[in-house]
């Protein structure tokens, strides 16, 4: 059910991916951490698999969505591998693959996917990671000798949190603004290009002008070699801007087949698109390896007494607490439709960028890099509150290093913010919603009332909709805000969902028209709306992430798997709706008593499917190899009964079973 | 205003503190890492701080109040500092005090403050860590020889997570089922006792019948050498049985002066209080220092341009976006309120533990046992979330070990597992309030009306408040379900919070009757329960915690002060409402509309409180000199102008000011 068009990949990494990967040690030095880490990417590059991605005629497999997928994979394991994997192949080579000429591709590319050369991202500076456009670094071409001129003008401007720049990586792809004016033109700023840099000789020795500043030790993925560059009027040729988007001349004459620097910007930075799909699919990977221990831990482990069917005391399995249930059910639920998610995005970059050139339309291209954005938002925020909540639910058993949450939480962290943080790519995702409804909001001002503009954009928000038949049959079946409406009505589900999208837009839009009024504060206006933007986009990505949902279902054609899956479906989209019924009861979509039976059919989901627990994390496919974890495996030793004590304590700490054992419960328990 | 009853202590702490506990090496090697703990305990000692709370008989300074503040003010430092040296003063030298007689406190007590011993505390087992009441090592009376026999009787009994049992401690106050019988009786299981038990010789070598296994790297507090003990045959002498609420004569025969076991073994815990009490005080110090480094970053930290007063475009401050301002301000405000709960807590620890023997009531004690436990809860769960707001917050710098946020939440993350995990906790809570208003709900079957015993409950608590007068005074003149009430009317508020504790508790109260109709599933209601049980707990303890505001405010006598006061209470107190809304909603307490007014006023708060954000960290006391991370003083690297470069981009990047910034935030940074 989770495993999309790229099975095959999931098969070969059960079977290749190196052993090592699942028993690194993040405790050791930093530097034999991260020789060890290096050890493995190597391990990983001789099994071919990072070549899934890279052009046929370079020695690829010309498969995007493999390598993604492939990626995901890696997630299951060390996080550092799979990050400084990802560095060198996906974010270097991908640089080259994206933004570079097929001549770029044949220097550049065999020897990345041999590993004859380690590269690494040298976007980010200390002073703009979210803000590329403002970046500092300058790259001025030198028509005298035909060389870009690269400095760091101040440190603000050092590239900063580069994996792979403290220690392995050779050279790297760096961002800079390019400076450049052909004869009798006055040199220019041109925006932010990206040119090929060597940084270390074939010894591991730095270059002239290029100095390096250790970034230390990191929460987390400290297998990961992240440092500081600076440049000094380092030099390289011509030849090594990657001039797929612009091109300079040996004479310095700029030019470009996008006119707008605006555009070129933007189709420069879309290109790497592949980036955030690939962080979201691992992020999934790392939360379902947490929440597989969680769960088989919370279906062994027993704690407190209650009178079984014979009326003898018995230890309670922990995930028969409702409390237990709440934190772990939903998000094994949401994880669930993640993945379907996933798989949806996975292949649609896939399809986008291994379309002939210039069949892709400008719509198709934002709406992928808007659908990125939002997941990785959204999954991304799922894995760390979800890691979290898994190494709570094992108590202190979570807390040692040998059951994996630590890691797993420390590695993950930064996911929230590395790849574009989350609230400005949802920002993002606002602002294109808001762009792509212009037209309907433009009446918003002259005859639109709210009402009406709010249904323009609903029916919209539907022609646009991937699994759009079916979403558009079920919305018509759905009762509307009929009391007695099925809570698991899919139809009811979407259209809440739906409904709360188009409202939140058509507010935002509306605030936001006041900022042309004459003399208004723009700022002012902005910052005002931001957090109603930040809403109505998340509303967006919830809406579109239920489509994966509606259409795996159409698809799935085992009654079963279908049953089940329209369980999880329930308890994941009835989770959204419990979240935000305060917003649905403040406008009017949710009753009092029908907003208190979303909580109850949560809890009533909850329950059910506790009895399918281990199956459904026996579903995300992950080999018994590959949970490390000591207590996923049943490892909490048996208590047996001890003649002479014990047991009859139990029976003296209270009378009714119900004061019991909760009574029992508030005691002092081990600090530190 | 935050410094409370002992501002000397504070004092004490920021004269006396040793410097190494700012600047210890988390990252070094396992045991080179907890030696260097253990120095600094030594040091610690040294300067004579830890006594305070020791008997003046055996050279301490009797003063309970002062040994909480102590430990919070370690908070601020090196955590693994903080828990290693509770381990040893607070809960051995604690065990030893609360649980012995002053011949125990003779014989151990100069020791441990001089620490020529260094003590843990073996209560969790492997098995059992919640549920204290059924571990099950043994502790069997031989009266031939006078001794206790100690047995760990299988793996799921060893004790386990032991801070100091891996490598320092030298004895453990270990608690085991006892058994024993006088002259002619059988010897039976008596419960739950403490005993003094010898691990290791003067040299560091395990003794005769112990043995230790490491419990390894742990996500955080690695300084702290935590491990597991077995226990074969282990023979202490009769005299190491603390007992001051039991005792076993030489013959085996068991005497208390407590007659029921299970209060006996409730009075054991609660005993223990102080450590609890003490966990939340640290918790919200290391809460403090993530928030000082947050919000001074915030304030220096610029990222994306907009048009400012001269129309030119300039760089924004991270803490003018309001999404940063909804991070980082409410949880401030939370901060302020929780340390004047914390103080209060603190105080009344004081007050009772200080009071004549015999002279608390069990109702006092009581109080204070669920208090400790209430605050303990909310106080860690918002260290864990707000700690990890703050990394995210400060983006990849918060990543970098140097500037501290990793430590604190790796360091932290177990506070909400250990002293008594949360959610059992607060369901000590609920049952608590349950067994006090039982009178009331008896009435719920005969001839109350669910409205008629939540009048009557809501009475009660108001009976109990701290701040009595004052509350019942702003009660009286607080507007009810008034549209028109001012939202900053802290009667208002208060009636919210008032409504919704005693409206939750008469609902499961009624909920709970079920159980006791004939042939009821017992278990099954109570578990149908607990989520609801749960969050009558919570709303209990917001409530008390608000108490401790409403207090404060009385006491204020400044009058910038007390504005100041009343926008942080209003920011703490709204954030609570606006995050139950739902539940407001649902019940009839909130209309739509004054639903949104609640959001657009934390919003406006916010805002206020933006101006004051580093007045109010500054408030926390925390010394220069302790705020050990580069980005909270202004390490943001100033970006200047680059000639002939940079800034023309802006200006390219879009046109007007609201898509640009956006817009531009759209990009792809740095993984890894």
């Amino acid at each position: 059910m989770l495993s999309g068009r790229w099975g095959w990949v999931r098969e070969e990494a059960r079977a290749t991916l190196p052993a090592g990967i699942f028993t690194t040690d993040p405790s050791a030095p930093l530097d034999v951490y991260r020789d060890e880490v290096m050890g493995l990417v190597r391990e990983l590059a001789a099994t071919g698999s990072p070549a899934h991605g890279f052009p046929r005629e370079v020695g690829g497999g010309g498969d995007v969505g493999a390598s993604v997928v492939q990626f995901e994979m890696l997630g299951y394991g060390d996080l550092s591998v799979m990050i400084k994997s990802g560095v060198h192949f996906g974010l270097f080579g991908g640089a080259v693959q994206s933004l570079g000429s097929a001549e770029h591709h044949r220097r550049w590319l065999p020897a990345t996917i041999a590993m004859e050369t380690v590269g690494c991202f040298a976007m980010t500076e200390t002073g703009h990671g979210s803000d590329v456009a403002n970046l500092e670094t300058t790259a001025v071409y030198d028509a005298a000798t035909q060389e870009f001129v690269l400095t760091t003008p101040h440190d603000g401007a050092r590239k900063d949190y580069i994996g792979g720049a403290a220690r392995h990586a050779r050279v790297a792809s760096v961002f800079a603004q390019l400076v450049t004016g052909g004869p009798g033109e006055e040199p220019r700023g041109r925006g932010v290009h990206c040119f090929v840099v060597p940084l270390r000789d074939a010894d591991g020795a730095l270059l002239p002008g290029v100095e390096v500043e250790d970034d230390g030790v990191k929460a987390g993925l400290n297998g990961v070699d992240n440092g500081r560059i600076r440049f000094t009027g380092v030099r390289v040729p011509r030849e090594d801007l990657l001039d797929r988007f612009a091109q300079v001349a040996p004479d310095g004459s700029y030019a470009s087949s996008i006119e707008s620097p605006g555009r070129r910007f933007f189709t420069t930075l879309g290109a790497l698109v592949r980036g955030r799909v690939c962080i979201a699919a691992g992020a999934g990977a790392a939360t379902q390896q947490a929440l597989a221990v969680a769960v088989r831990y919370g279906l062994t482990r027993r704690q407190f007494t209650r009178p079984g069917a014979d009326g003898a005391q018995e230890e309670v399995v922990l995930l028969d607490y409702r409390a237990h249930q709440r934190r772990l059910m939903p998000a094994l639920a949401t994880s669930y439709v993640l993945q379907l998610a996933q798989n949806e995005l996975t292949a649609r970059l896939h399809d986008l960028q291994s379309a002939p050139e210039g069949s892709v339309t400008d719509d198709d291209q934002r709406e992928l890099e808007n659908r990125a954005a939002g997941l990785k938002a959204v999954a991304t925020w799922h894995a760390t509150s979800t890691i979290q909540t898994c190494r709570e639910a094992c108590g202190g058993a979570g807390y040692l290093a040998a059951n994996r949450l630590p890691q797993l939480k420390a590695d993950t962290d930064v996911f929230t913010t590395f790849e574009g943080d989350n609230t400005v790519l949802l920002q993002l995702v606002g602002k294109g919603l808001l762009t792509g409804y212009a037209e309907d909001f433009g009446e918003l001002g002259t005859w639109g009332t709210v009402r009406a503009v709010a249904d323009q954009v609903r029916s919209r928000v539907m022609e646009r909709t991937t699994a759009r038949v079916t979403v558009q049959r079920l919305l018509e079946a759905a009762p509307g805000r009929d009391e007695d409406a099925d809570l698991r009505d899919r139809g009811w589900q979407m259209r809440l969902l739906v409904e709360r999208e188009a409202h939140l837009l058509v507010g935002v839009a509306r605030r936001l028209r006041r900022a042309k009024a004459p003399g208004a504060d723009a700022a002012a206006v902005f910052d005002d709306a931001q957090d109603h933007l930040l809403a109505a986009a998340r509303a967006h990505v919830d809406r579109v992430v239920v489509e994966a949902l509606v259409a795996a279902e159409e698809e799935c054609e085992d009654d079963a798997t279908a049953e089940l899956l329209a369980r999880v479906g329930d308890l994941h989209v009835l989770s959204l709706v419990e979240r935000d019924r305060a917003w649905y009861l403040e406008h009017g979509w949710l009753t009092p008593g029908r907003s208190k039976a979303v909580l109850a059919a949560v809890n009533e989901l909850c329950r059910e499917l506790r009895a399918d627990a281990r199956l459904l994390v026996d579903g995300f496919g992950i080999p018994e190899a590959w949970i490390t974890a000591p207590i996923a495996h049943g490892a909490v030793p048996q208590p047996t009964p001890v003649p002479g004590t014990g047991r009859t304590t139990t029976s003296t700490a209270g009378a009714a079973p119900v004061e019991d054992s909760a009574a029992v419960a508030a005691v002092p328990v081990q600090a530190g």
